[in-house]
């Protein structure tokens, strides 16, 4: 007898499903395809030299440590130079006690579903919001409130009367979001701070490019402004911000390597769950990591990273005016690796993605990122990964073909 | 306002618990002690001219494929290589699309327990049983149905009245057992097959060990008696069994790579969870591995381990035998990492290991293993992890502290 294993799944298999972009990905692994579509990083400034240097001072130093098993926490002078660092950078108080290391953010997203989320638990979200919180949080059967979004970020007038429906957690991602690449202004961030602190609900910060800043002065984490409302003179932040970050677009995602700053108490239950979850995350690749990054090179490195996106986000911006038709709108993202796009009225972006994939050019439609439906004419598009050139290239073959889809409306 | 943490988390976090081991393994890094206690291979045999030689080819040919994101699946050529070798070492159709990388076996507990395990869903586990599986299946809050083991594994004559329970899952470590080093018998491994296919019930045959066998034949998978079962003529395995293997203990644990062979129908829900768990493992870390593995080096290597853990399970046998007061008995696991051993009648081996923490050394008390109680003087002893001469030296304080509680009774 074949084994039914369609009826053995459990419940919350319900509301588990492919990323979109995910499947995308695949099919842009075609030659002479452009996607403007993942969320990858230049591969042409990875720090191949010092990976490859790390690795031998590594391997003759301290081959057995990066070999073996290590702790669930993650490697101890990994976690002691992110606390320092998060430290001196946000000014507050950070100890190694408040860092855990995750195998990439997403990770720390799953272990904060497993930690917090009930069946029918509400998180509140901006609209639109990052399509891998919704992919973490989805199994653990989590439902949605959601908070609509401006050019400042999340509009942080509509977030009482969100919270009236009780969120277990307040999600955002303040810089550069993924998808819109908005930042949130500062008078909302301290405002989003106060509120959440007063009504008790925490909130998980989720800063993969905040570092990634082109142009205009860096604006404090919400973990910072937190600390600062909870002065307290401990050595060690014991706030309301879970704060998530990642080595992921500032050396490498291949080494799935990330940082989670958490109170004491709450780092306790999330080692916890991490244990069952893959015991520890690579002893090399955080030894790794910590080779590369803790002599001062990291910050080197993010400045060709600034650099290189600065001038292919410019290249995109020009690209959009060169070849878009009137009525396509779109922003200015001060940093980070997305863009946002509103195409005409009338253009729905997932029949546009359609018709782009057989010009070999690909996007993602707004409509993946918005958990309770919107954005029909939205599009997110990354200026990271594409050479200027081939950004050039497909924003005019997206022009091309919203022309078409006009034409025939 | 103190944020109300405990007030927040959610309802399966009651039934999520640290790992006694990982807990004594922080006590253990003190200089001087010696831990019988982790499962840590031997730190001797790694590898380290092979990695650092496998990272310089890969960073010349390959660095940025190594450094970029990849495929949730894993790595193609290593998933290709893996579905290769699985399929000859057990004679069985094995194809790419049924293999999955994940970040450890642990990993793959985590993402079985997330596919199929509601609330109080019964697992069927051996008793005593591996701690991790516990560990993983507990955070969905998982019930446990055991079957007894004796010197042969699993009581099968016990397993068909163990089914009228309806557990989800039938779980396993068929070779050379974590914590009690039994392998399972020929016939019953046949049995097993047929009785579980016969009830529709799906197997979780976790095979670490397997390859680690120093005397006696080989005996087939339980996937390899399950894929016999159902000759089919079929390029892949569409089976009842869900096979995991592991990196870890036949390369390097710190690289945190497994391995998942399952019916591609599974495979692709498994695949499903993993993106929302982790994105992908380490790209890096899957390419090493393979650089290091494809051109038949491992072979070598995994020569290289038995003839070390032959030594040092010897070594330990005879330590026992030296220095154990009568009435202890203990057994003589033909490969892996691990020997049972009970202490003598009304020695309980929690207390017991207090005492042996004060002479530093420890071991695991075996209660840990059992998840519905039992084994109170009974142990699990790692051989593969400290030298011969700790070997020695360990056994002897611990027959050392058995006598002194003797005395005391």
């Amino acid at each position: 007898m074949a084994t039914l294993w369609e009826q053995r799944y459990a419940h919350r298999t319900q509301c588990m499903s492919s990323s979109a972009i995910r499947e995308l990905l695949k099919l842009t692994e075609q030659p002479d395809f452009i996607s403007l579509a993942g969320g990858l990083p230049a591969p042409e400034v990875f720090p191949v030299k010092q990976v490859t240097e790390a690795v031998d001072t590594l391997m003759k130093e301290l081959p057995t440590q990066a070999l073996q098993y290590g702790t669930t926490e993650g490697y101890r002078p990994l976690r002691e130079w992110l606390a320092h660092t998060t430290a001196s950078r946000c000014g507050i108080n950070v100890s190694v006690d408040n860092v855990l290391i995750t195998s990439g953010s997403q990770q720390a997203l799953d272990l904060i579903g497993k930690l917090f989320i009930d069946p029918g638990d509400r998180i509140l979200v901006e609209s639109p919001t990052y399509l891998g919180a919704l992919q973490a949080w989805n199994a653990y059967e989590a439902q949605y409130v959601t908070v609509p979004m401006d050019e400042h970020g999340m509009v942080v007038d509509a977030l009482e009367e969100a919270l009236r429906l009780k969120p277990k957690l307040i999600y955002l991602v303040p810089n550069f979001q993924n998808p819109s690449g908005t930042t949130l202004a500062l008078e909302r961030r301290q405002r989003l701070v106060e509120i959440a602190e007063r009504a008790g609900v925490p909130i998980v910060e989720d800063d993969p490019y905040g570092q990634l800043r082109f142009e205009g002065e860096h604006l404090p984490a919400l973990l910072t402004l937190d600390a600062q409302c909870q002065a307290n003179g401990r050595g060690d932040y014991h706030g309301n911000v879970i704060y998530l970050s990642t080595f992921s677009k500032i050396l490498a995602p291949g080494l799935r390597l990330a940082w989670t700053v958490a109170p004491p108490e709450v780092l306790r239950k999330l080692v916890q769950a991490k244990q069952g979850v893959d015991l520890h995350t690579s002893s090399f690749t955080q030894m790794l990591a910590y080779e590369v990054a803790h002599d001062g090179y990291l910050d080197q490195h993010i400045e060709i990273i600034r650099k290189t996106y600065k001038e292919r986000r410019d290249t995109m911006l020009a690209a959009l005016a060169a070849y878009l038709p009137a009525g396509a709108r779109w922003n200015r993202p001060a940093g980070g690796m997305f863009l946002w796009c509103t195409a005409p009225e009338g253009v729905n972006t997932v029949k546009l993605l359609e018709i782009c994939v057989d010009k070999k050019v690909a996007f993602v439609p707004g409509t993946a990122f918005y958990p309770c439906g919107g954005g029909e004419n939205t599009m997110r598009l990354n200026f990271s990964n594409a050479t200027p050139e081939m950004i050039r290239t497909g924003i005019a073959r997206m022009g091309e073909a919203m022309r078409e889809m006009m034409g025939q409306n």
